[in-house]
């Protein structure tokens, strides 16, 4: 498997020269060759690295080289004992002002690099992040481009062991990557591989801080969280994908008259489950885009040295990465159940997809440290209320709290429920109340740390309420645009009524508790949903076939575009190697001898 | 692998016969060599079938070469396009009058069998599922015994295809499995090949029913989703032990004086998301035990001729099905996340666990399916009320439903929520007031069948609500009677309550939206569950210990008995194939290639 890896990763390398590719376009092909390679790395962590922390003249050394893969390198900051606490990595990097060197260890067990994709077999270089001990004193963690594998024969240099860190979850997924672990047995490396754009180490053994602000810094943090959530929607759309159309394939049950089956799809409870989803799909989709405004938006301001929307962004992006990687993780695990049975097969796809997506839930940040952010942002942003501080961004509602805090749902039947207002009024006196309550509870405790780990339930819950607004209020103003094509706006309203009421009524307790609503507006809501969901099924398949994945792509023969489900099940069966005999390897050794025992007595 | 597998199944056997097993004890050694095989199947499906739906006659020939395992068989029901709906299976079975022998038939490629464990390579047998037509007549579905494969050489008899069905998710998990597919050309076997035990087809060619009650078989139900509960408690419990055992190991931030980081289990984050899964375990475990009591009760009664127990036996145990193994199915998964990173490992575990367990929310009836059959069930109970019909097992508190529909919680403070009564008074009055409600508005629909169909977010919470209900007060139950052991009774009592007050938060919009609490209620609620978190905190690798898995069983370094974590995950990673060479096989034909290609140019 990894041979074949390595086998796809040269071809389209060959592909991206041959074609003269922009680093754009190569990225887009080592996309749709969806398989996850050493390369992926390399781009994705390596080469932003370099440019965001290495100092301009020793980017002109290494960017060429990397750029024309003269040099295959890994991004190892994860240590054995050590993911989310960067602070907390052990390996360290002493400086020796005699050979103005610096000194590579990994003194302990646990400060092993661990995980590094494409470390374990590919790599020949590594940015390497380490404590740097500079005359006896810990300056704290930076990276360092450090070479791990001989040029002439790719064997590790003195000092490094390197090895691949075994079977990860699934079949495929992540096995086709050399995740790998990384020891140093004190490793010299020249002063000027210490990334210095932050701060430096100068011949003479001095740490300086550049001026350089490390704001700056964050701006690197929200493009990768804004790829994150537009690969949250690629992921979940392709899933929806697959079980929408395999559920209007499928029959079950009904027609009493002897005639074929019902459909799948047009059962209540296969709407439910799924529907929220092929919505929720599309709301990514919006705030994704959103959020790559929101990136260019916040690098030009940087680039004019205006740092105020900074926290604001780079809070809203970390809440938006936690919360659509999560609900993403459990939406494709959720369509492979509603493919029944056959979803637990490989030739769905969905098992695959499932396993290869799951670790967004926990790599660049855990998502429920990313939560902690958020709601830490959230109360400073309710202490600062009054203050005449600006409100900015996604907090900007925060501007009404005395409305918001007070403010009574005018929904009086159901159909006022499809009104963008009432519904960003319920999801901001939610968010806002929330917010408030919380950070009074907090103030009530001994300390705001005590605070905070003590009510970490009602944390985690006001900082996921935020999210949502966000995400609801997003799509609605998308909606506020021109759409294009005949019709597609008047699908896409009946797509956002849906997210918001199925999360109205998924957290119904919390809209109540907080009071943004009441038991009768609650329960109209369902009433609405009810009907939204009635008129989005006609067009269910309309709506995933949209997303326009070729067959190819979604690799999965419950999700193909004819619908042709059975026809190629059957034979996709074949292709299992334990059918290439009739009788199984091990019949005669273990099963003939079994059968031909004669047994007088067994007690049985 | 699937060799691997036959070595083991020859193994097992050979113990099995030399120490003279008992049927249960073989059961137990099967159950610790913890790897899915044909034999499960053999005696898990198709003995129990033999003897539930074989006349004795039959039994007597068939049973002991099953038991003697002179033939070895699989449990062939489910249809390429069928699975829930078993009298939608197309398969048909002929009788032909003239040669006295019934005539087997894949008349579509739906029909074909798919998935049937140990159908694709091992078995001699099956119990093969197919409608009976008897002179033009369909008779519905029925079991017949048909050989498979040749005593000879084990290839295929004439007519019949078999083969295994693919690879199925996970990198290990049912792949040892080999479930299979199975069509029929006119394939002819002898008429007392079919099970006649309900009904019989004669000499001549005349259908007659048996005067058997058709309720036995839910007995056999009754019995097999009662193993289904416990085997949701033994899964649960092991990932749990693994999530707590290493979540005292890991250490992640905290200590600002460059002490060791904090130990993960003792962060409110990791509590609030690690002990309702651990008290789940226990919950479980102790519903599977009441489980197992019913079952002994309903066949008693059974064989009394005593039928009126079950119905309501039929849905609880359908309910506690769907809702323990939901719940397990995420509560692994959720474990696997609590591990962080490594988690990911199969060195870990928790994928294996997971992926080896979730097809138990599909197979033996769909979850959603079956809450259906509980939401049925309940509303039935509802409009017999006050019919003077006997209300009974579990559906027994709806005899006081007039002070269950007005009741008011007294809980006042917080340690209120301590009291059994005041727990189960709040479950009670939610799931009464769920139930009527919902019942009230389907009698409000055009059709009881179309109320159901619309409101299936309503009837699904319900059923949820019931079985909740259900798993509550057998855990208070179970705490009313002694328990051995110094202090385990006030240990098992702090679990018990965390079990309620956590479900209480999590659906707390139902419990508010009918008015079972108060909102004031919610709150100290919420409150008292942080107290009993804290209480549970210190005992929490005690309470996993108390599982008493080997090291050996768990199969897991994460969850190692020594916490010993790292320096055994460490060696691990050399037991990875790939790393049995240090530059991997395809270096020299597409990595070295990259790397000394001199480009001129590259537009990237």
């Amino acid at each position: 498997m990894y041979k074949n890896t390595l086998r796809k990763a040269a071809h389209t390398w060959k592909r991206i020269i041959k074609l003269r590719l922009s680093e754009q376009e190569a990225s887009m092909l080592r996309f749709y060759v969806d398989e996850l390679a050493f390369t992926d790395l390399h781009w994705g962590m390596f080469i932003p690295a370099i440019k965001g922390q290495g100092m301009e003249q020793r980017q002109q050394k290494w960017l060429p080289l990397a750029y024309k893969m003269q040099l295959i390198r890994c991004y190892a900051q994860t240590e054995l004992g050590h993911g989310s606490n960067v602070q907390g990595l052990e390996t360290t990097a002493t400086f020796d002002p005699k050979s103005d060197e610096f000194i590579m260890n990994s003194p302990t067990l646990t400060s092993s690099k661990w995980w590094p994709g494409g470390l374990g077999k590919a790599s020949t270089h590594g940015v390497v992040y380490a404590r740097r001990l500079v005359d006896g004193k810990d300056h704290g963690v930076n990276g360092f481009i450090v070479q791990l594998q001989s040029f002439d024969d790719h064997s590790p240099l003195p000092g490094i062991t390197v090895a691949d860190i075994g079977m990860k979850f699934g079949n495929g997924a992540y096995n086709t990557m050399d995740n790998g672990v990384l020891r140093f047995d004190h490793v010299r490396i020249p002063r000027d591989q210490m990334l210095m754009r932050v701060s430096q180490v100068t011949r003479e053994g001095k740490y300086v801080q550049s001026d350089v602000p490390r704001q700056l810094f964050y701006g690197t943090m929200v493009y990768v969280r804004q790829t994150i959530v537009a690969n949250a929607s690629c992921a979940s759309s392709r899933a929806v994908c697959i079980a929408t159309r395999y559920s209007a394939v499928r029959r079950q049950f009904g027609s009493q008259d002897d005639g074929p089956e019902t459909q799948v799809i047009d059962y209540k409870t296969q709407q439910n489950k799924l529907f929220p989803l092929v919505v929720t799909a599309y709301a990514y989709r919006f705030v994704g885009e959103w959020l790559k405004w929101l990136y260019t938006d916040v690098t030009q301001r940087l680039q004019a040295n205006d740092f105020s929307t900074l926290p604001e962004a780079h809070a809203c992006t970390a809440g938006l990465k936690s919360l659509t990687t999560s609900t993403t993780a459990d939406a494709i695990e959720e369509c492979r159940k509603l493919c029944s049975g056959h979803g637990y097969l490989c030739s769905s796809g969905l098992p695959e997809l499932f396993v290869v997506y799951v670790p967004a839930c926990t790599y660049e940040g855990d998502n429920v440290v990313l939560l902690l952010q958020v709601a830490r942002f959230l109360m400073k942003t309710v202490s600062q209320l009054g203050s005449g501080k600006q409100l900015v961004g996604t907090t900007a509602c925060m501007g009404r709290v005395e409305h918001l805090l007070q403010c009574c749902s005018d929904v009086q039947q159901a159909e006022d429920w499809l009104k963008p207002t009432a519904i960003l009024e319920a999801f901001e006196a939610r968010a806002a109340r929330m917010s408030v309550a919380y950070a009074r509870n907090i103030s009530k405790m001994p300390s705001q740390e005590e605070g905070f780990a003590e009510l970490f339930s009602d944390v985690v819950e006001t900082a996921v309420a935020h999210c949502q607004l966000i995400v609801v209020s997003k799509f609605i103003e998308k909606l506020k645009q021109g759409i294009p094509g005949k019709g597609v706006k008047e699908q896409l309203q009946i797509l956002c009524n849906i997210y918001a009421l199925f999360l109205l009524h998924k957290h119904q307790g919390e809209f109540l508790a907080t009071g943004a609503i009441t038991l009768k507006q609650a329960s109209l809501a369902s009433d609405q949903l009810r009907v939204l969901y009635a008129q989005a099924c006609p067009n269910a398949i309309a709506l995933v076939d949209a997303f326009n994945y070729t067959d190819h792509y979604l690799g999965s023969v419950l999700g193909r575009y004819d619908g042709n489900v059975y026809p190629n099940l059957y034979p996709k069966a074949w292709e299992e190697p334990l059918n290439d005999t009739v009788v199984p390897d091990g019949y005669h050794e273990y099963i003939r001898p079994m059968l031909k025992q004669q047994l007088r007595t067994v007690r049985l």
